[in-house]
């Protein structure tokens, strides 16, 4: 078992050095955010990371949760672990003191929320989950609703979940099936089946509430029909809690992400399952994807997680294993060296580092923006709420894509013992495996960045976007030693605007078909801008502050330094190719008759 | 479960009208070989691959092997499997008819293991190591040796394994300790530790033979001291097997390939532990090497079966889930559409197909290059064996590590379906992920291709390979519709030249680890390189037969055009960026502290 999963230093950098997020504390909404605040939240967090979460890391993989007669069983820590989440106020935390919450910013939920899922990512899911859907009711459910639910959601004694597929529908939302009857009392009689529901029905969990997507009979078809309900596993009748009819119907055997199971869930087979409408009717869409939002930068979080625990279990294997000689002295009586001070070793690591810490600013980038959206009035408000809509797709796909690479070259540096379970690496790479699927796969992220996100309101998303990087170039562009990277992001930025030009040319003379062919292409593209621009910014801080550190202090910013060269070495160059592919006129993947693909 | 693993159209493509196997029954060696027994040697592969191997690939995922009083239980079909393997020639396929083998071309056996390792890779692996440990013993080993052990294990009654690494030596075999003590009969007393030997035991086998590596006392230090050993469970003694202390003292738990265990062994516990030398004391290793090329090759061709069974799998799953709608066409009253009508989709599979088939034109090629060197002489002898030589740890290494990116993209096509254990998307991403790491790590490969092979014999396995290359792109220039084809891989090449004459002055003017740094990065550039050859090849053979075909052969030959235009739109432009990092004087990875990294 590997020590570590986080660099305690590093997330104090980007809270402080990169993001200041103890500003903040300026506005009276957040005032308590303090940076000491701040420092002991992260601080309580890890403690909390090292006691509970991490030690059962592999534990949960191993003994996985199974179904039998009906009952879900999992790792009985997950109950230890939901209550300390209840009773450390982390499941309510991002919402206001009057709604029993923490107030706590975004930016530094985030930070929790990496080292979390750093220690252990299927037993985070099941908090997350619930902080995800008992948001969704205080924010739009009634009184009654919030009444009956949140609190015992946030004391995590009712777990949360979103039940949107099904059999037939998972990215196609539109084509649910499952159906709500209004009955006489205002409740509904819900029908149907959902499958992948994580943390959908446990021994443990004293109730489940799934924020459940459903047709109410008689509506609109498509997506303009879909409602949000509340669904429970047993409803509260007369101060009892019955059973509601939700039968768990079958636990999916997976690749990875085993200590929280994903059930299939058959709602109404005695017609007896209810459920109570959150909102208006026809629109739970939307009030889902306002969920989803903050879903999908969670994911890029989640997979940013699991890159650096696995990049610590690798960094650490790599300064005890002694294998081999350098090839400029192979004499076999010199004592093998630690295999760190090999080359290709050191590729290795740097680019997991590079990706750690580069989608690490990243995501907390996002959820920055999600901040000042909040704090901000107007115009203002206005230009924040573009930038998050813009990178919300990059933040979730960009990292989870990302993060297969990353943990695979945390697995290749242990050679065969990578491949075997006495070490954890083998589990981050079958866990992350997930995340550039579920909330929406890359090919959907791709369609939304392209198709939705770069058009609206007349492109002005991307202006600011470009705002932001011009102003990390021009700041970089009068330091030295930064003054390439920041030309050649200069250049990537400029071919990715050209190539924007150039597609959305096609949106208005071709079918949307054309322009959108490549989108993956076109959103990979944009992650590595994304990460460049984050690392330059990163860099003129570890610049300014390299000069007078010792110790400890300066090998932290010399290692940012080393790799932000990486990323502009490596992986920047990267773009151009993509670049040169969403240049062509060749409709290759538009044209081709599935005939031919046998 | 699919119902497809491989391509027996492309296969056929492969051998006939791609290399022209048959040609090899011209000479008196191989004079058997002709068209029809080549189509019928891959289809008795297809039916054992349909009757015997396919059938339990998930199972003996599911029901692992485990390790119990000291006996190794596996799946019960896999004697059933060695059996067949045994009557049926195929362990000793290769060797020569007097030798009580095929005399089968390698190119043709390359096949039918692509077809038993795309069937159920873990499965193939038993006979695949008794087919490469008996050859050595045939090859290396006295008379006595052979006729004690090589029938046995031609049968498949016998299993054979290759004991290389042990706990303080893997890619660093020159450290191993594993010790040989000579004994007056002639025999070794044998002392030591061994971990990772695939096949190592099992409760069906009657016997497992093990060549392994070990050093006799005092020897030489380092790899100049190894030697080669036959070490079987049992040593057969007047008539009779007795135990020969080899002890089972573990099972791996590994990510996948769990049908197949990896034991760790313990010899000589009891000081009752004997080894025949193979061959000369202290030339183990070279011993080893000449099997451990064909096992690299293989390992290439065992990443394309899996690729291959993966795209078929998730062509299969396109073909009939139907999810969402065009996006010029979203009415959701319109039935959905299947997934292979999208682009995105198209492009998954795009991409596993040129992999898939171009590694396997690749693979080919280089067991093409072993037939010629045995049935040719003299200087043409000597080309195929540099050509074989330089190719080898590209073959190893490109597919290996693209079989991560191609099963994974088989995975993202049946979104969260994928990663479940419902469908064998998850295990053949799995399994694949050793592919890159035994028998040599990719970074091994890297600087035996750097390090040795480019520089060998003053760089002429280069010049064979730019020649071999240049044939090709002259033909497809005579071809209107490859010309930009033929432009861009010549461009590609002169980019490899010029890199490798770069690396190659700093290898003269500077240390080692200076020109090998990014060895790992040469090695992904000749690989993108030799496969964009490869589709070349086969896009001038495709090209030509296309006007006239109908029907099925029609798609096959405009399947195989798209896979081709496919790799060079999005894979070849791939190499720019890294021959851009190749020719930089940036020595980042060399120079980067290893207390940076933290």
């Amino acid at each position: 078992m590997a020590k570590e999963y986080v660099n305690m230093r590093n997330l104090r950098f980007v809270l402080h050095e990169v993001f200041a997020a103890e500003n903040f504390s300026k506005n009276p909404y957040y005032a308590d955010y303090t940076k000491e605040v701040i420092d002991m939240t992260i601080d309580t967090a890890k403690k909390l990371g090292d006691d509970l979460f991490f030690p059962i890391y592999t534990e949960m993989d191993k003994k996985k949760p199974h179904l039998e007669n009906g009952v879900v069983t999992v790792h009985d820590d997950v109950r230890k672990i939901m209550d300390a989440m209840g009773e450390g106020g982390w499941i309510a935390a991002p919402a206001s003191a009057e709604e029993g919450g923490q107030q706590m910013p975004g930016t530094l939920y985030a930070a929790a929320n990496f080292i979390f899922h750093a220690a252990n990512t299927s037993a985070a899911s099941y908090f997350g989950l619930t902080t995800g859907s008992s948001d969704l009711i205080r924010t739009f459910g009634s009184k009654e609703l919030n009444e009956t639910y949140v609190p015992h959601m946030d004391s995590g004694k009712w777990q949360g979940t979103m039940a949107l597929t099904e059999p037939d529908a998972g990215s196609s939302l539109g084509d649910i099936t499952t159906s709500a009857e209004p009955n006489a009392d205002g409740t509904y009689t819900i029908k149907g089946q959902k499958i992948f529901i994580s943390a959908g029905d446990y021994h443990s969990a004293e109730n489940v509430v799934h924020l459940m997507l459903a047709k109410i009979k008689g509506g609109p078809v498509g997506v303009k029909g879909i409602s949000l309900f509340v669904v429970p596993k047993y409803r509260p009748e007369n101060g009892k809690l019955v059973n509601n009819d939700v039968i768990s119907a079958g636990v999916f055997g997976k690749m990875g992400m085993k200590g929280c199971p994903i059930l299939h869930l058959s709602m109404g087979e005695a017609d007896n399952c209810k459920g109570w409408l959150v909102g208006e009717p026809h629109k739970g869409l939307s009030y889902m994807f306002k969920m989803m939002n903050g879903a999908r930068i969670s994911v890029g979080m989640m997979s940013t997680a699991l890159c650096s625990a696995a990049y610590h279990a690798s960094l650490e294997y790599c300064n005890e294993r002694p294998q081999g000689r350098p090839v400029s002295n192979k004499d076999p009586l010199v004592p093998q060296s630690l295999i760190i001070e090999y080359a290709d070793v050191k590729r290795m690591l740097l680019f997991q580092k590079a990706i750690t810490e580069g989608c690490l600013s990243f995501v907390t980038q996002c959820a920055y923006y999600s901040d000042m959206e909040k704090i901000s009035e107007g115009a203002e408000k206005e230009k924040y709420n573009l930038l998050l809509n813009l990178l919300t797709p990059i933040a979730k796909a960009y990292p989870s894509e990302m993060s297969v690479l990353s943990t695979s070259a945390a697995v290749q540096t242990l050679g065969g013992a990578g491949y075997c379970d006495d070490f954890p690496l083998e589990q981050y790479f079958r866990d992350t495996r997930i995340n550039p699927i579920y909330e929406g796969t890359t090919g959907i992220q791709a369609m939304d960045l392209l198709g939705r996100k770069i058009p609206m309101k007349m492109g002005q998303g991307l202006m600011l976007y470009a705002a932001e990087i011009n102003q990390t170039i021009a700041e970089a562009a009068g330091i030295e030693s930064l003054k390439t990277h920041a030309e050649n992001l200069a250049k990537a930025m400029q071919k990715l605007t050209e190539v924007t030009m150039k597609l959305m040319g096609l949106a208005q003379s071709q079918a949307p078909e054309v322009f959108l062919a490549d989108a993956t292409l076109f959103l990979e593209n944009a992650g590595i801008v994304s990460i460049a621009w984050q690392w330059l910014k990163m860099g003129i801080v570890a610049q300014k502050a390299v000069g007078t550190a010792n110790g400890d202090e300066k090998n932290f910013y010399e290692g940012k330094l080393a790799a932000m060269n990486y990323f502009f070495l490596y992986e920047l160059p990267k773009s151009a190719a993509l670049c040169e592919r969403l240049l062509s006129d060749n409709r290759l993947t538009l044209e081709v008759k599935k005939e031919y693909i046998n």
